[in-house]
């Protein structure tokens, strides 16, 4: 059974503000908690219809569909939802590749480049103050996972980028041909935000201006969505390094 | 002023049944809208608070800030919305590159796989019945404009596969190194759905069966994105044109 005291916990933690004074988050999801509790995250309860996840026994707490449906943010919620604690950033690896987003506010783009970074062995994702937070419910749940195996910090990002002594990269409409230029194993890669791209004070501080060329006589498309865009541009990075 | 009967009408278009009953669907947003009458599409009504736009006269209908509201389905509407006719199909130009997409079915990824062809100069994107449809209005926004430049077929993939001669690709976890295939400068690339990939009818029909290498020692990510799959796909099938 879940109170009506946990429920109001539960509900608070899709705003940010309650999942950063209480320092807990929600996944839900089979897989997505089955990656959580396989991970150094720590759980704090784990509300489900169906005990099937090795667990500790005092942590788990049987519902009903009924009041899953109450604490779910999803349309049809999956037997069960977990809440666990936000771990404290560890120290970036500076001399490894990183990427760097700089506002990026969609959730799912957010979700789906930590998949990315996961992907091609990012260890660290370096974000903005005003970057989307990822412990928003919608940004767990792109993730599939991946949010336990890439480290992420938030915070000023041209301090983080002068504190830094690798390269760093960002892509423009007019810079270097990707696909012909020469990436180093380690640097900063910055991904700018849906509607504004890479502010003015971190392109003073970008070294290589990378472009994704465009194909075919028709070049109108003015840009990329920026997932799709750190895609490619990781792509290109380990290409140079799984190719040899 | 927008009428009642307007107003319903509009509304409607949110929903396919609508849409495809009235042979309509809806823009929002300056630079959409302005792509949009800038291309073949025929315009049937625009809705806007302030008449900046390069339209005929008889087809601008100016209304409220409150009457936007109404009529929109953003948030935040921006100054206008605009009403287009569906147009036919073209004929589908079976010896170029091709995307063919089986049931992918989140808006977001169907839009920005839109803009992907068009920046990779896909013309022709076919899509399965099950695939969202291309008008609806999450679509629409995520694609920025790039729908006025591909074309997009809804038919049976099966019997598209099997009328075209062309190779046929599909990504999977254990397939060719992308990186170091031969890729021609036509064939078709086939994308699964978010949830099951390829369905087991079209698997069959894959050609060349595709593997986007992962990096690092952790390679516990079960799968890309779909929309990230494909920027990596086509970027890879056009990196070998622009390059030499």
């Amino acid at each position: 059974m879940v109170t009506k005291h946990q429920i109001k916990l539960i509900k608070s933690l899709a705003q940010k503000k309650y999942r950063q004074q209480l320092g807990l988050f929600a996944v839900e999801g089979i897989k997505g908690i089955e990656e959580f509790l396989d991970s150094d995250f720590k759980l704090q309860y784990l509300y489900t219809t169906k005990p099937i996840f090795n667990a500790p026994k005092h942590l788990i707490v049987e519902i009903t569909d009924a009041e899953l449906k109450k604490i779910s943010s999803l349309k049809n919620p999956n037997i069960a939802l977990a809440v666990f604690h936000i771990p404290k950033a560890k120290a970036i690896k500076k001399d490894e590749l990183i990427v760097a987003l700089d506002d990026v506010r969609d959730p799912g783009n957010l979700g789906t480049i930590i998949r990315l970074c996961d992907w091609y062995g990012v260890k660290d994702l370096v974000c903005s103050a005003n970057t989307v937070d990822c412990y928003n419910p919608k940004v767990v749940q792109a993730t599939m996972g991946s949010l336990t195996r890439v480290n992420i910090t938030y915070m000023n990002l041209n301090e983080f980028i002068l504190s830094s002594e690798t390269p760093v990269f960002g892509t423009f409409m007019k810079g270097e041909n990707i696909y012909n230029a020469e990436l180093p194993k380690s640097g900063i890669v910055v991904m700018g935000n849906e509607a504004n791209g890479i502010s003015d004070s971190i392109k003073k501080q970008i070294e290589r201006k990378l472009t994704i060329p465009q194909y075919g006589e028709n070049q109108k498309t003015e840009s990329l969505n920026v997932a799709n865009a750190t895609a490619i541009v990781l792509s290109e990075f380990r290409r140079r390094i799984i190719e040899t």
